[in-house]
């Protein structure tokens, strides 16, 4: 399958990261080599590469490249290591893999005991290797946790895109689909479009036809109508940062479409790595929400389709509270309401 | 003020019906001149004049525009009227305007009285702007019944376009808005953007920009977020249809608009003339909602942006149940829960 995101050989002889042009899909299929972290953050910022666990993953490999293409002293490349890890910080306030991978990359070069720039080389490398293929496996064991909650046939209601594309590894949600799918469940997506930036209309949709699951594109204003007049089963939704007491920030429009599953009782889970919980931020509230530039909104490909100075608010990010919520599916398992106990027991060492 | 449509005489100094052509704006101010009724059907079906008041206006017109550039033998006349009513009246199913005003035209124009062709032509413009002059009075009764409703600050949410060029008169939703900044309370509108064709990002900006009243425009999925983070002191919204129980057919995307606004206990109100109300509709199950062409999801301005083969449901209207509503403001009141004994009381004749 496609990577969204991988650690290569430059043709200079030294690593690289490559990753997909995800503004381009379905259009076009352009990779993008990054060989500096400058490039890493800037890729994360325009949405070169976008979804949580994904640019969680970006960030270790910046990391990883910063090392492997750093001062050539000790002392230097760890001064350089941590304003890397400052700038990539930056590039995106909201998900909390992001600061989580960075965090997990600090700890293992702040060793001591790499006492040689090779050695900071070989284990920035490995962690971020290991971060990525750790991914791909709880993402499997998310599929897993989440496969008895799919009926056989299951009409899915989906939200953004939350596949390989913005993994880099299974899927979350879409992997929880993907894996319905293969073990032999009739699934049926109702995709989301997902405005401003048509991550649903562009992105899941192609990924769904990559995995020869059928599906219905639908404007993000549709969904009350959908539930309505159709049968849905169940939401199935990811997360940039869930909070101590379980309220959620994912894409904006998630919150509205929790608002319809609750009017209809349609069960919504929220799916992704237990590193998505952030015991520090007690609600949602309490986290930050990113505002995205208004051309998102008044152009589209390049086209605008609004009067010449309109005034934008363009959130990234809504919260969903965490009484709207069925459920928080995990590698870990899923937890259920209350779910400020149950997620701070699923996260127990 | 700009007229989304006009009796006009053409150069051949018989009348015709000249359009602004809505899919243009705000980018092109180019008029589309209609001179029979297969062209008006065809501007109502392809969107070149929509909202439910306008295309009921155009229908009227259409009309008029037939006795004046018909038969004249007045058998062949009143023949070619009723063919014409008859393909009127299948162009858009769910708004109620349409078939009211074609009935009306139909009463006026089946008086027996009316014996030579001159007297149908005389009476059929007659009729058609006594509609458009009845419209506008109407439009500016409806406002004077909504300014109550609308504090002062007002931070006011509105979905879709319910301004002149969806009314051809002073606007619904929008006209309460409109003489609420006129009569000088400060208001300051959210626009929802109304996917899929973009009615708030386009027209409703616009229009607010020609009126002078501050905004903001968002994509439909941030309402629940500016609710749960901003003031917002009421909805308005038009309608296409409101049943005999007070269920409201309104553009895709009103009733998850309606579930925000009654999580956040924000005051939702239907704004529109007393003849959107179909009495003969028991409730929203029984209105015909029309679903549209996949080319308004998958492309935007002529650019395609989902992959190939993209399969797309397209509903044009969705239905808000009456219990999510605080009130429906026609030109004879406001009628308030339970909805299906106030609406028959304000009709009565």
């Amino acid at each position: 399958m496609y990577r969204a995101i991988e650690w290569i050989t430059a043709a200079d002889g030294k690593p690289a990261v490559r990753m997909m042009d995800q503004r381009l899909v379905p259009e076009q299929s352009t990779t993008v080599d990054c060989t500096d972290y400058q490039q890493i953050a800037a890729a994360i910022e325009t949405m070169v590469i976008r979804g949580a666990p994904a640019i969680g993953l970006a960030a270790a490999y910046g990391l990883a490249l910063t090392a492997a293409r750093g001062p050539q002293d000790i002392a230097s490349l760890r001064d350089t290591l941590h304003q890397a890890a400052a700038r990539l910080r930056t590039a995106r306030p909201t998900a909390v893999n992001l600061a989580w991978a960075l965090d997990r990359m600090l700890r293992r070069l702040n060793d001591p005991a790499l006492q040689t720039v090779e050695a900071v080389q070989a284990a920035a490398a490995a962690e971020a290797q290991a971060i990525d293929a750790e991914n791909l496996q709880m993402e499997l064991d998310i599929a897993r946790h989440a496969f008895p909650l799919i009926p056989d046939p299951a009409y899915i209601y989906h939200h953004c895109n939350t596949g390989p594309l913005a993994t880099g590894g299974y899927g979350t949600a879409l992997g929880a689909i993907r894996y319905a799918h293969e073990q032999g469940k009739r699934v049926h997506v109702f995709v989301d479009e997902t405005r401003p930036r048509l991550q649903g209309a562009r992105l899941t949709t192609w990924e769904l036809q990559q995995m020869g699951i059928p599906f219905t594109l639908l404007p993000d204003g549709a969904s009350g109508y959908i539930m309505r007049t159709r049968r849905v089963d169940l939401c199935l939704v990811g997360c940039d940062r869930v909070a101590a007491n379980g309220d959620v920030a994912n894409k904006i429009g998630t919150y509205n479409l929790a608002l319809a599953a609750h009017a209809h009782h349609v069960p919504f889970y929220v799916v992704g790595p237990s590193s998505s919980v952030d015991l520090q931020t007690p609600n949602g509230d309490a986290i930050p929400i990113e505002m995205r530039p208004a051309e998102e909104v008044t152009h589209i490909g390049g086209v605008r389709i609004t009067p010449e100075g309109c005034p934008v608010a363009n959130p990234a990010f809504d919260v969903t509270p965490a009484a709207l919520l069925t459920g928080i599916v995990t590698e870990r398992g899923v937890a259920y309401p209350p779910l400020g106990e149950s997620l701070a027991r699923l996260l127990r060492p």
